[in-house]
């Protein structure tokens, strides 16, 4: 059980409430998912997160879904069973099919392995990989 | 510097450069990386992950560079200096841009920083997030 | 269920027992928690934990208090289910607010997410970060 | 070396300079760390990442010497040399002294030990653990 | 609940049952864990993880119930619920007691608890500990 | 560069050097390496931590080799540079070969791999794993 009641939107503040409104007009759906109506306890943080998560998961360079799948490897690698869940849901809605969450499955838990391989045997990074990015 | 040196093409065995020369000709290049050259001191080992990176990479219901995204925010998470870089480097080859990493990046802060906020606040995943997929 | 049964004080062996007895004493309560109660299966790892705990989490330079919100930002970054709650517990009771669990949360949530903007741009140490402290 | 080139203020945009222009203004120094350059080639990222730490390590509930323990905790745990130089330089400055550092990580040290010894012996939650917050 | 129904042996595929048949005469058990059955709605990847966990926990330089403890030790330090079960199952099968757990369970706390007192003091590595194996 | 200068034994306090001695004397051996001299600046954490190490990795159930190859793994998977040196350089005095190395590189990435697939995949332990050890 959380470590707070969940808020609901009849029983929030208006400070509260603007957020919820902007989540609900943003996805275009009434629901609130529990992860909002408990960080609602603490209302500058669930405006400050909000904000940051409609910018950053909005389109833009990469699209909605990648997005979407580059934060679930994130949740698979930390194990946070909350996040896996809330943003398979949305991935699911952008077109996440059953064959691309078992290659998404499938690149995560590569990295992980090797991620483990080239720190164990202390491998050095090849010169070529080290080139910048141009501003 | 690497646990054991790395093992040029010249010096390898055949069953090493079989290895290595697949890999040259799947990725049409003579440029063969740090990571196969020192886990080819373990030429199964050499052999089963460069089968598993083949297929696990390959096109398919994502595409290649859609694997590499995952592949970076997996490294990033775990703070894997080689693989942040080689698989940086295979990612732009397939066409990052600058502004792509820079989401990527965001995504991948943003996922590190819910997860938290998530497991911290014991969040309950809500029911309707819990629905499996059809097999 | 835990992986051992729980050792209840009166089934407890002496060596247990003088353990149980200083946490009660240090604690200046009869509750024992299941964690001591699980680890008693192994008397000197009980007894090196708790020497342990009883030392590092004492007041020193730091408060205790101070040391568990500490203590909780660790557990949360490794989404420790029992870990998070036992010591929440302990940083209530030695005078946690709701308000400051939050800014603990928003924190520990915040450095998990610049922790990879840091490494994911591979940014270098500024030269005047490094000097080491004083003996 | 970063994965961008760091930007000086000089051969900075106006949007940049604003952000840098508050670092100084808030922390009372003509200083930019490292951090702030590289991500400044993301300028919505740099503009929403300080405000973002602006908000959170200033004084709250919790004074801001504990937010940089906290900080340093996480980022310790994480093994993010770039955020553990930069966020004991902060520390240093709001009075964090060598025995106070020894605190943290003792404290750092000790709940990343006891996080796998309650997780491996798969312990479970105390009931009265579970208590939530009142809001 | 799992995120795909696990398929059971009647209901599988040739290609599955083949992986399905591998795992039985290997373990000489007719038992099917959930992993295996889950992770058949992808039957490459069932295919590759098999051959993958058959080659590597199979008896060579390490014998089998030392590789059981390793993976034990990985999974505790990740805290994956459903690794340390099966795994443990299978070193209580390959000879593992009670008394050789909780020695398993206190080094693998000591090194995540030491991990963090090398990174957080970042202390060097010393030049004799360098020396890299023979290949 | 460590944040506290290595204390050499001729400049340490009585109860450092009493640390000192001790490790040489169960180490049979004059060389202290950096961890301790810099773990010496807290000497209670010296004296500390140097207990539980030699508690612990002593011979017990599990032979000291044995107990090596469970610290290095749990490094590995936390990516800890000095902790990987420095357990390596006691496993080779203890006897590691250059191919029980690869094997535990190998189960040690294979745990990390299969660590997500079933978290990813939200895999439910099965039924028969849950049995408790007897006390």
């Amino acid at each position: 059980m959380a470590l707070f009641p969940p808020i609901e939107y009849e029983a929030a503040s208006p400070e509260v409430r603007a957020v919820y409104d902007d989540i609900r007009a943003t996805r275009q759906s009434d629901f609130i998912n529990n992860f909002w109506k408990v960080l609602a306890n603490d209302p500058p943080a669930l405006a400050r997160t909000w904000t940051t998560v409609k910018e950053v998961m909005a389109p833009g360079a990469l699209d909605p879904l990648v997005k979407e799948l580059i934060y679930v490897a994130v949740s698979v690698t930390n194990n946070c069973e909350y996040c896996i869940h809330s943003h398979l849901s949305s991935a699911r809605a952008k077109g996440l099919t059953p064959r691309m969450f078992d290659e998404l499955m499938a690149v995560t838990a590569l990295a992980n392995s090797n991620n483990r391989l080239a720190s164990g045997y202390r491998v050095d990074v090849d010169e070529r990989f080290k080139a910048p990015f141009a501003p």
